[in-house]
């Protein structure tokens, strides 16, 4: 029968500049464990996104030296890339708390690749004086990722307010027809701001590694 | 075969104090004659939202007077009502040209009640400091009507922002994930802001007989 | 790694005269023990809607003085505002058992805010002759709150009856078609009824807001 | 290449106890008038509906004895069948001005079967006393068609008023969510009224001929 | 707070023929034992429909003479009513081995209206051989039940083969787009087979209460 | 600005077989005939699809020997490729007249790539007889082509009374849930039949090509 | 009651070649054994899919001579039939990890019906090499079936790239838009490849049987 | 009644550094020639997108120095903006010839702010050499812009194959599950590729000022 051979594109590296990133949640643990080893011997940074409480457990027993992030579901293993410090930073606002799994996701991937970022909390549109008391800080980073749920319309009420690229990443908390982060995820693709930039519902690593690309696309 | 013989609901303005509107979009010149015969010989004012020009023009011809609102496609026969002028007044905002029909038929379905309106147009989010120039201006209002379409974002930033109870239109222009309003629909639906209420996409006469209920709503 | 230091809006009540309630759902009870000490710290009360019971015994443990309840899935600490009593009252309306919850929530939202209710159980259009026994009862009310499952006609019969604002609340009971309560949802949108309104599903949170806003809005 | 030589099922009658009916939106007048001819040489009674004016005119001069019913956009070519006439008849109610060309198509459909009606118009539930006023009457029929558009509550609202079965016809008029008329399909399906039967949107065909299957359907 | 007091619609054997059915899937076993409380105060027969062998085995305790269907998750109280067994019989058909719970909720549903039936299992349109081998012994019937998830082809078949009045069940089995049943309500809905009725996925009790409606319908 | 330059796949034919076929429908002339000038300066055979008749009627003036099918709306330009005459032939069925402009598209498509077919007309399910007395014309094929609107059931009957290879195109005629033909799709995906295999809606021209690809597959 | 009496098709072999298969996800190990032991009684052997792991443990005590198949979630009971194992072979690709379940699924499925197969991993679309490197392996079968999940661009490259037939099978996996595996169904159904066919989400079995059938279509 | 009285954000170029465009679509010519004699008065550049050529002949007509270009629907009033031409070029890439309209609508919104842009046509991943051939011409651009319809399938592969950041344009051409671009979009947000941005259906402006946002961030 089949047997599990992974073919691991550990070229992406050279190729793209990004770590192939490992989904876990519908993996097994001896599943990413195999994968892992072969990052291992092959001398690469992994990064394992999705990964539970029990699987995370069983993984830091077989690779001691990994490190995992609670809140982002995240594990990594061997160090973080130091080649893009000077790039400039990503800045990564949250609605409201419901949002901090998948903002911690982003903030874990772009951290494993060197880049810096300031999170920026509870600055959801239903209070807005959160937000613009947060602006000249947000404009202190080349990219922005705006993590929104419910309605989703952080993103756009940012994008009209700062020069810099937005990237709005739907959060699928919410219930009724905000249920999966449907509305959220229309609302920023169709949102009346010019040139907002949408990634899936609840895609975190996306719009991390999307930023990274940002960072670095120079003449 | 069946005859067009139509049961007006004559009772409505004694029961409800609402006077029955007539959809007009998917009846002939000949049914909405009909029944505005059926008005008159009760001595009722009546109101034909959804009138295209064509029939307009031609029911103008049958009722020299009546009057037509070519922005609103709104046609009125008799004259506005006088009973509720003191009950405070509504305003109808716009998030940009595209909503100013759906608005104008909230305006006239409002007037044709007796009830004053002021409107405050092109104060989408895209530009926060259109709006918050009209913040006072809208203040003044007991209810305000605010349409939107694209992402909808409007009645969610207006709610977090005044006391006021805000009726959400969401407008069906926009393309892709914003054809028909639904994204702007949703976005209203599952808003963050606390008590926004919603409205069917394009009902500016279903806002404007809210509006009228929660004004007559007295102790 | 990003911490948990959230930004509670406590300009909420003198913006808009509404306390910030929490939604309890996707939030563990470390996070929000947090927010409650935030709201004790200043003095305001605080409203957390859907705790599920292990949750909110644990929350009880910790705040002995917070009151849970449990139909509606909802905990407060502090005392209800007094500031609205003299406004008039809200009907509050279920079709059937299955929308308790709901109402429930609603009940005690506005109960927090001073608001008293009056409850109308079982009033489903499948037999009208329970609606029209109370019927006199609800016209005593300003607002009335409709909640309804399966095909959500409740509020629109009751929009056709009485002259009072009626806010339609959707619930997400139902099978098949009916599943997550989009049919009763879109029932009430697309009502053929003068005037009603529409929150969100299960959103009794939000039709108790709604309400307490028309109260407010006097000349 | 492909030659128009349609299969007629002239079994159709002996089986089903129907007249096939031909569909006539997406199809040519040629097309129609080699089916048409194909029921005549088999000295069949011909149902053609969803016929424009168009096309109607075209066929009536080719077949000078045919009808044209213009509401229902039916064509009939023949004698109405005379084998079910003691077998009881059906009332077929609208919400609305908008519903009667699809209570039309019904009507025809039973006619051209034998098949006597009632047509009850104008009974939609935003005045609710239309309905009742016609219940008696209702009553006397074995079957009842009830065809309504936008949240689509008739159907609900009668079932659980009498014993009779009913058949709800959504109707595709409508806007925004009530647009196609899916909302009051499903409305209609998700009905808490016990033993509500529906057909498709604008099926007023099918609708009647379901009638006449329960009509004939005796121990 | 809101108490349990439960409006039972004790009228509705007068009004419709038809005993109320409790729905048990969102109520508790004290909620369920309640309302049987109520309907054996009246001397009423009883139905509950969606009970889970759990709430089953305590509402046995509770109420002794009460029985239990496992297959059908329904529980009866009470004696069937025996007004109606000279109407005629209901076949009910399933597709496959997965259509056995909503099957067998429609026969216990009819049951206790005193209305025979007779069920025709595995007759799938995959294996037609097994439909025709079985199609004398359904005709025998005066209404049919025919029960179909995946593409639902089952009774678009039947219709087209006998004139007995079918009432299409469509079922919530099947992966992909055929989850949920959608795929099989909308193949029923949009039949080419001229009469079929629909009621709303899984509802056994919906169409078993049409066939009644159905069964007594006469002159 | 942007220049009218075509890349044409003119490797298409070595490396797949298959002619690139030329998707008429949102491009003008002018396009189209640019490209069939790319086509005949590599004396490749040329196919257009969805061509309406103006569009035709202007190709025909500048290439005079293209031919135009009415039906299948199909343009070509030069001779049928003679490479597969004997790797069989293709059964192309229709449910009713609706399918016969799609039906048609596949038949051209397959006779300009040179490959017999046998074109099966009007046997849709609501009278099968029509079906079984074609069904041993149809096993004389080595792939079944059926294609269906409304319910789409034809695939699913076919597929499970023959051991050939069956492509199930739907067909965007109906109305209702019909309408698009996402019904009819969704039915043939859900289908219970074992290894019915579907292309998108009205994909003619995508049967055709599989059609191809399998009679080509030989050891 | 109800009886558990299936009517299993044991003519399916003889009229299709192919084995009835048993979906084990919605049956009760009880009514999996009654019809394992149906075909036992008919020396026929007997495939089981989607059979979780406690279910299969009980079906090896009572079958002790049946396989399961871990991976593949798939159960079998007698020897593979031998009678094509000359017809040639079937590719099976997968894009990721997650689509092994769906892949071994079809691999037994074809395997049991006596069909070779080679099985290619990891060639998803992010890291076209992979794909290039494996190309040669795969045009020696004489089908390919393509798994994919997220977007599902896989079998649309692939239909770019080789002559033979190609199935397209979409997998649940994936979040957001890509939860349930429609993204990726939509996507091979729209694609513009040349004759891509596509099988339901997740069908494994439905895909291998389209092989089979197209492997024994020879002239 | 309502005035056309628009508000211009004219503080948009010094707030974003974008110019405000004007969304002709639903606007009538005079709505638009109001809005650019606002934009003349103060001296901006100004851009319309979506004008059709009845419209555009209109507009030239009062705005003799406008230009229109033909196959963006765009229209252009004052010279191109020179602050930004050292940033960097953006590559546009089309999947097919009906991508060419938004691609164009994208090109000349950068050129009117300064960006330089390379167009790269008719690269669609059914025949993935014109995109290989293509490459180091694309690797050259700063970012890029890919378009395209049907599956949508061609940003993946890109992102999967050039660091560069990549915004993926669905295109709405299509048909069946390709029709409105839904598909494309939803593959694009589903995508494995690591770091793809989307916009909505269309959005060819959209992409085109997130490219420049994305050139001016710098550090």
């Amino acid at each position: 029968m089949i047997k599990d051979q992974y073919k691991i594109d550990l070229e992406r590296r050279s190729r793209l500049g990004i770590v192939e990133a490992v989904w876990g949640e519908n993996k097994t643990v001896e599943q990413i464990a195999n994968i892992l080893r072969g990052f291992q011997q092959a001398s690469e940074v992994a990064l394992v996104t999705r990964v539970d409480i029990d699987k995370a457990e069983r993984l830091l027993e077989i690779f001691p030296s990994a490190k995992f992030y609670h809140q982002a579901k995240t594990l990594t293993l061997g160090e973080p890339i130091n080649f893009c410090t000077k790039l400039g930073q990503v800045a990564i606002l949250t609605g409201g708390t419901s949002d901090l799994a998948v903002a911690s996701e982003a903030e874990i991937a772009l951290k494993i690749h060197g880049v810096p970022t300031t999170v920026v909390m509870d600055v959801g549109v239903a209070g807005l004086h959160r937000l613009f008391g947060s602006l000249e800080k947000i404009k202190n980073s080349q990219v922005v990722i705006a993590c929104a749920g419910m309605e989703g319309a952080l993103p756009t009420v940012l994008t009209g307010l700062i020069p810099q690229p937005v990237i709005g990443v739907p959060i699928s908390v919410g219930y009724g027809v905000g249920k999966g982060g449907i509305a959220a995820l229309n609302g920023m693709l169709a949102s009346c701001a010019p040139g907002l930039l949408v990634v899936n519902i609840d895609n975190g690593y996306g719009a991390a590694m999307a930023s990274l690309r940002i960072l670095r696309s120079k003449l």
